[in-house]
């Protein structure tokens, strides 16, 4: 592929030097790009390509890194981050110590801060703000977000915070009227409304154009002439939500026209106030089949660019709740499902057709998911909230303050728990059993196959008290597990007076490791444990039999059940070695099984770190 | 005092039966109900004070607990208890024991949810009217809720999620133009516009009234009329953010009017759409000293009557943070303050009146509030989030997400971190260290007295590097406490083999335990750990010594210190004895010193633990 326009950007500075012509073909030179390197590393497509002419436009507008442009989420970021030199690397996106698939400050001096969860940008770009202004400085703040980050409720909070003052803050909102499926709810309608109302504002007329290059003077009169526009405005219409909340409105642009975007961005530098500028994209712009299906090219895992043709997917845990759902949803009227706009992600797609009435797309919207679901319980319905765990960090409050104290029925469906591979330091499920297990009162499992999940799932919402966490992970199912008995709280294997103790789909290689090790004449038990939370005495008592432990744990080890446990055999008095395995750090990304092998997690450390703990070699 | 209609109302069905007038007199006896009980228990009196009328009206109008109403936050639902047959035992109000200062389903089926956090009930009144709707019943969902609620997120990702076939649920809008402190932001100044309008609908017209006596078609009339006039209404005046968001919006109506409540209410049930009802009341209703000084008579600890005299205030951990923050900040420009909603309750007021450019309240957006202090910290600002422990929790994603990933310098002040008495389970500061300690590259103190608290804070912010929690209690420091060297990260004091460790001011208890057991000649040390994460090779190596250890520690113990550190001893091959003593469920209101007895970490409890460790008597 030929880039001789992309290959001499290294800066936005060598941007800026290009007309809109030229730009044109800047942006179909990133198309390509962007098309060709996720077809292969697999990354956002539909959302990035939705927004290459209004980061080319933001570069040609402002002054990155002294301006800071924040990508909300980040699954829009690639084009910014192929203007901001990182276009040679970008081969590497999604890789082990490659470029990271969202913004990140220790890759490059223009990503000011870290995205990966929703609605953050307003929030970061405030305090940016903020401090430029205390600091002097009249540098820029630009969040760019799409309507789906908007159903987060911080974003509301963030607009609430914001004063007539803050005049370097602008908000540019990426409306493709959709967040990753179909984007639901109020506000979607609002959007809805304001977007096919008139635009306002017709940057063309010539008296602009002559104001506008007269220094001074004709900066005032400009922007004084558009402020009377805005009143006019005004008065002809009903006003919105964002002007509600003290923002100055412009909108909506044209997303795809490179010229309406830089009119707006320039415009706005000059209106002395925060402002929203709302443009209009369409999801997986210029290639047709990210177009024509954006909810399926929004996350993908590789492609066959020709023909458009997704790779198949495989049986996955995702899935496999679904089904469980459809199946138990069938005789249980009073089973509900509620996700938090990730109704594809959990596998609740057939689900939600089935059972539209008893199925709640929330929105990005984890916190009140969780109180709307302790809602539902209140009244004896039986909710299940599924969720990546990551993202369950969100609803921590809730669920201690509105699930557990009242020991509400709640069944969370915990998706993603452990590593999730690609996605980097912001989306691994690494903190859900430690701060899970914080919460009095509730259960925690952890199936290692879908025959473990289809059965605690159907086990639980026969008649579910207390708060209640199902945690899986992503992908599928290890092949050595399924036949495992898992029908007690935890399994134990084999009779050696050495135990490797583990849980969820880490015990695969567990389990390997101890065959291999059994093979080798090396006596050792293992034990999974299916009811990780809370621990049982029985299961201490049975572990104080043996003479060395050894717990992998695919999670934080701070909060985590290896900790516990050891805690708990040291009050009991074990007097055997005690060793544990597991994350101390925030993981980077790279596949799934190499995070296990940088943490030792994988069968081959398993069998090393347990030889040594044996004292054999 | 004389209750002669109180004393006969045990249910709102006792309500239904009198008349405007009687109604006023049970207003006036509810008023010196709660002024007489909270002046000798304490609680919250202006925010009770100022939804008398309202929740009279809500209990004529409506039938609890059939309809659902639930009073966010909690601060103004004195009214609903008495009124729901909690008369005769509201003067246990905050004892052990006794009615809780919020709601709770455990005392009456009239409270359909717990509250004590902020800006939950729209999601929990959606929850309820989502079952209703499954259920096939007619009954209401109502949310009362205050403008300061409002500025939480989580409000606006349920009205976003709400319907318009939602039709039985109501929020009504408690609007005092004050959340704790006067209210500020763009939303404040939006409600002040709205506010101010003239009400555009009549309830007192003869024709409705009419038209209302006329049973179904005038009723169908009455709602037709009631429409069209929302349709003149909405071509008249701009729209407001809730009619964005989907809402009917009625208002504003005088909230201490029992007539226009009642009238109101009536319409709301008729409209069939889900509505807002914006009502107008004053913060201390009926008490000169607490309408003239809402903030202060907002939550307080009792005081005279008579006079409106308020106790004196204890010299606090708060105030001892407030005064060194002014100090420090003084020297150093870079120091920021922020704080949701808490300018009072955690010290920062005389901050905010010297350095207003340098002090930012969010509003009750913990959330934001985490992420903007990110974003101050990106810019180089040394940003310093006052909170309190229990409500931190809202910040758990944002802190792992948006400043310990990256290691941004924010420091956190954790006020009211352990057993902070009468408030109840919503409040207790429990999860803090849990929860703060699961998040990689953070350090975590807790001082137990003003000079440690001064000291510890003065060093993190010569050159803060990553994120930092220095937590505190509620209340005054020990006496026993302030000649101890904490300069290092952990204090020893004595030499036995056995050994006492705790943090915070509950060493104190354990500094006076292992006095009296040093004079009855039974030798014990003792460790006060100063900076209690991470945790140190150094100090186990210490513990490691002893022959008994036992940890005493003012919170949860999953995922607490003690844990941690009983699993390293084990995996360090530790052979003595461990017992932890602590909180392992949701802890109940009483005061602080009960709560220390009820679970075991009195002095009185101590001593008897440590003779039974160490085999004594």
């Amino acid at each position: 592929m030929d880039y001789r326009y992309l290959d001499k950007i290294n800066s936005p500075d060598d941007l800026k030097k290009l007309n809109n012509d030229e730009l044109g073909v800047v942006c179909a030179e990133l198309r390509n790009l962007i098309i060709d390197t996720v077809s292969e590393n697999g990354g956002h497509l539909a959302s990035n390509l939705g927004a290459v002419e209004l980061t080319v436009a933001l570069h040609k507008c402002f002054n990155s890194p002294n301006d800071s442009i924040i990508f909300d989420v980040g699954h829009q970021c690639y084009t910014h981050k192929i203007l901001t030199g990182r276009f040679s690397e970008f081969s590497s996106l999604r890789t082990q110590s490659g470029i990271s698939g969202f913004m990140k400050p220790e890759e490059s001096n223009h990503d000011p801060v870290i995205t990966g969860h929703s609605s953050t940008s307003v929030s970061s770009a405030f305090g940016i703000c903020f401090a430029n202004a205390l600091e002097n400085n009249d540098n820029y703040s630009i969040a760019v977000i799409g309507d789906g980050a908007l159903t987060g409720g911080m974003v509301y909070e963030a607009f609430n915070n914001v004063r007539k003052k803050d005049s370097k803050l602008i908000v540019v909102l990426n409306d493709n009227k959709m967040s990753i499926s179909k984007n639901r709810g109020a506000l979607a309608k609002h959007l809805s409304v304001i977007r096919t109302r008139k635009k306002y504002f017709k940057f063309k007329s010539g008296v602009e154009r002559i104001l506008k290059k007269i220094p001074l003077i004709g900066r005032f009169l400009y922007s004084f002439v558009f402020h009377l526009k805005l009143m006019v405005k005004n008065a002809l219409y009903n006003s919105n939500i964002f002007e509600s909340l003290g923002f100055y409105y412009m909108g909506p642009v044209d997303g795809h026209d490179l010229k309406a975007l830089t009119d707006a961005f320039e415009i706005a530098k000059e209106l002395n106030r925060p402002i929203l500028i709302h443009t209009k994209t369409v999801k997986g712009k210029g290639y047709a089949p990210a177009e024509t299906d954006p909810g399926n090219f929004h996350g993908v895992s590789g492609f066959d660019v020709e023909s458009g043709k997704l790779p198949d997917s495989k049986p996955n845990f995702s899935q496999c709740f679904g089904q469980k759902m459809v199946e138990l949803a069938a005789k249980d009227p009073k089973i509900c499902a509620v996700t938090a706009a990730m109704t594809s992600g959990t596998g609740l797609k057939e689900f939600s057709e089935k059972f539209p009435e008893r199925f709640i797309d929330v929105g990005i919207a984890e916190e009140h998911a969780v109180t709307f679901s302790s809602g539902l319980a209140v009244k004896g319905i039986k909710p299940v909230f599924a969720v990546y765990s990551t993202f369950l960090q969100r609803g921590y409050d809730q669920l201690i303050h509105d699930a557990a104290i009242a020991g509400l029925p709640l069944t969370l469906a915990v998706d993603r728990a452990g590593f999730v591979g690609d996605d980097g330091e912001t989306h691994q499920g690494m903190f859900d059993v430690s701060f899970l297990s914080s919460v009095p009162g509730i259960s925690i499992y952890s199936p290692a196959s879908f025959n473990e999940l289809e059965s605690v799932l159907e086990t639980r919402l026969v008649a579910p008290i207390g708060v209640a966490a199902i945690r899986y992970p992503r992908g599928g199912e290890p092949e050595n597990l399924s036949d495992i008995d898992t029908s007690d709280d935890f399994t134990k294997i084999g009779e050696g007076d050495t135990c490797l103790i583990s849980y969820g789909t880490l015990f695969s290689e567990v389990f390997d490791a101890k065959n291999i090790l059994i093979d080798d004449n090396i006596s050792v038990s293992a034990i999974k444990l299916n009811k990780i939370f809370p621990i049982e005495d029985r299961l201490i008592n049975q572990l104080n039999q043996y003479k060395n432990i050894v717990f992998f744990e695919e999670g934080i080890l701070n909060g985590g059940i290896a900790e516990k446990i050891g805690c708990s055999l040291l009050t009991k008095g074990f007097n055997g070695s005690y060793r544990i395995v597991g994350v101390n750090d925030f993981v980077k990304q790279a596949t799934v099984s190499s995070q296990r092998k940088n943490y030792s997690l994988d069968c081959d450390s398993i069998i090393k770190i347990t030889k040594e703990v044996m004292g054999i070699e």
